[in-house]
């Protein structure tokens, strides 16, 4: 399946803004917190810890997420983006964290907390408000 | 049941920033989007329009939902709240779009769908990162 992916979300996906993905709790409740990303084209991919809810949330219940994205230029441009949690892999080294506090902040950090360190891609399975 | 709201929190909940409410949909698919909001000390309030995938999901189906909300001056400080929907209001005069128009941009304005409002009261029962 290819997703249709307009400019303006394009735009948006190619830049480094915080944004806000929900899940949903095990109980049924949903979940959301800021967060940064990184789409290599085809995955959205983040950063996270093995121990925490959000995590527990998606690798054990419900796969499906949904992202929000706010223009930085245009705080009533926004898309939203659901999709699949389809890869989580441990990531030890950190590798993702480095990648990402580069592309924000201009440095790469290690976090103290590398060791529980994984990687979790997003499969976009539909763009809203694009 | 009195909730306990750090300073920092409510130094966010009297702000005009645009937060990100996350719902559930009938499908038990998370969703997320941006929002205008209102905190009158008690309940945090919302403008919407009946006909909407987030108005369904939350009158029909899942009262409880998520609102994460980033600190404008430090993006780094957030705080997640979880709520649950306590009151569901007709709103014919777009009373509280014109309320939330004028908070956030200055002017009150009355929205071309104003008959098919309606306000939304969360009723905040935990807040994470304080």
């Amino acid at each position: 399946m290819t997703l249709e992916i307009s400019d303006k979300a394009r735009a948006l996906l190619e830049q480094p803004v915080l944004v806000n993905l929900a899940t949903v709790r095990p109980d049924g409740a949903p979940q959301v917190n800021p967060m940064w990303f990184k789409f290599d084209g085809e995955l959205i991919w983040f950063t996270h810890t093995n121990y925490r809810q959000k995590f527990k949330n998606i690798a054990h219940e419900e796969p499906r997420v949904s992202i929000s994205m706010i223009d930085p230029d245009n705080p009533y441009g926004y898309i939203e983006v659901r999709g699949v949690v389809e890869r989580v892999e441990d990531d030890p080294e950190a590798t993702m964290y480095q990648l990402l506090s580069e592309w924000y902040d201009g440095t790469p950090v290690t976090p103290p907390d590398a060791k529980d360190r994984v990687k979790i891609g997003v499969r976009p399975t539909k763009v809203v408000g694009q």
